[in-house]
């Protein structure tokens, strides 16, 4: 069952340097165990902005949650969801 | 390079039942062509909408507006194109 | 899995009154039928509004979309949904 | 009486940890208790943000505020409400 | 119980003169009717606009739609209704 | 000559709480003065929100305006004002 | 009195072009008399749109909209008002 | 002087196909004419859309106007416009 | 040449009192300034609001831009430009 | 292949004047630099503004990202992207 998900990123200006390269690293790290896992098949950078367009492919909107709140990073960014299904001319 | 399109649909009602038929039945010919050709890796349907989700892989900003311009029901569609770049805490 | 869904219904002014009609009694019988399979548990009308907001209970995306698109009236409804995960506080 | 509720959390940033924690502590408490009385049936997150969506059961429009207005948290969230009425196609 | 409304209004073009007269006498004399009974205590036009903003004082959320969904115009309003409480600096 | 004003609060979180006490009694004693001259005939919470609508009854917009500048809290509120004018079917 | 109006001008397709001509040069003789009563003190297009950027000068409320609402093109236009006090600042 | 437009375009249904022909000859002619006298430097395509970006080179707010409102289709198109100043950081 | 210009202030909480003073008093002395060199013949407030709509005539977009960034609260305000045309049916 | 770029500057307060500086002259420097390599064509000021209009020429998506996230003061831009096609009615 896949999920579109945007994320726009807002990272307060108030924050250590140290905190935020370690907040950047665990996101990738999360990141990465995420996609690994086959749950985030896409992730693209949107053109211009500190922010990404994003699949999950997951069993329940539980579970789309449970990643996406699992994310280092999610108190810092705006997401908004759109649930996908089957389109009938997809060759896919 | 990658485009994502979100294409909203919106019929006109004084259409003819078979104009509309053969306007779909193009529409659905096109569609296959141009993912056939690998340049639509992506066409999910946008739930509760007559709406899509798309990605393009094209070379140029003028393929995706042939592309999307060519199909038959391109004057029936409300379309918004956002450029996606590499991520870099992509694996794919 | 939960989704939450808001309608606006817009009738066209120059449908057949008849026809209408039929619209109309094929709608309701359609809600009844999802509703008594336990998959619409939630259905209210918009204070001061042709336009409801939804509670479905499905297995899928797809399926959500396969139930809202089979109302009789999709055609003439504008809809968003929300996907719906478990609230911790909930006691449900 | 029903009414809609749509909830985004925005915990600012400087508030001490602890401070947080005894917040969240009471509000979930708050949140039972109201659950508990049956005005508050429904409570479900949006999937991806930091943000639920509601129906209160109350006797008056003063009572939905008194309630939603005696959570802890309410200075820190943007709420809107929509009222519910019967919709005439529901079995419920 | 209160609950403020805004109707914009907006007619067809394409509706016979006769048919509009009746349907404006009727609205008007509808209007009457709900204001006599003292559930529609403030009833003003919005400047510039044919659109009003209006406060109904009724027992419930189904008496205030049954009430807006009776005006013959209904079908031709856009109305978003806000419900109002009572403000604790109100001397009223 | 009325104007509907709608006031959204939002009060800075780092003023100091006896600083704050003073404001809110402030504005409470200047929207009684108000309300007691007659220009401000209706003061309601909009459910849900810190926020009000109010009506004014005024003989200039110089003059709803120097009222609303005049509010204590008026650099903490964020105000729309729509001009009202009679409405022909109104009966008041 | 001064009000800003912003008049957006949508003139339906299927009028006759007689009654269109009519209905120009009766806007224009109707624009020229209360432009000649000194209520209608500017008068300014919005470049690149059939738009228009308007200030009035009136007694009341009331008289703002028995003015716009006499133009005869009244039917065919967007507007909004916003109600302008006198600047501290302004030498006028 | 350097006026950014937008254009949408959007065509009626039910345009006759010989005079719809005709207008868009008749706005690419007029689009030449105004390029080549220099006051339309750049003109492109939004991709995706039946909607263009240009910029324009006039010597008055008057001047970009009556180019604008000269294309034959001006009617049918939505335009905003966003005047350019020099930018203190270009090399043009 | 005519621009309307709408400016929003939103002045920092955190300014020093005698700054705020300061910077009050230089936006007033250069408001006052171009308004007496004839380039700033309209300047109203916006009632209810700390906003102003302005009209500035002048021989440039680049003179437009200048005059306002030369405002000492500039960085405190949000500004939005229309450029003006002579109306066809204005007797001014 | 061109990319319009709509760039709001968004300053924080706290910033310290000589960071600001050196910001702004790197800013600048790299500005220019882009520029002479010819993939920066257009860059204006929006009127009334801190905010700017460009158009870059680039060879994909990544290099307009790769462009505009390498300027200093990206992380203070709201940057909105438009991909521009070639338009039929070009003379260019």
């Amino acid at each position: 069952m896949l999920f579109l998900a945007r994320m726009e990123v807002s990272i307060p200006r108030d924050i250590d340097a140290d905190e935020l390269q370690k907040l950047k690293d665990a996101e990738r790290a999360r990141a990465h165990d995420i996609q690994r896992s086959g749950r985030w098949p896409h992730l693209w950078r949107v053109a211009g902005r500190y922010a990404n367009v994003s699949v999950f492919d997951v069993e329940s909107v539980d579970e789309v949650h449970e990643l996406i709140s699992s994310l280092p990073m999610f108190a810092f960014m705006d997401i908004t969801i759109t649930p996908l299904a089957t389109h009938p001319s997809s060759l896919a």
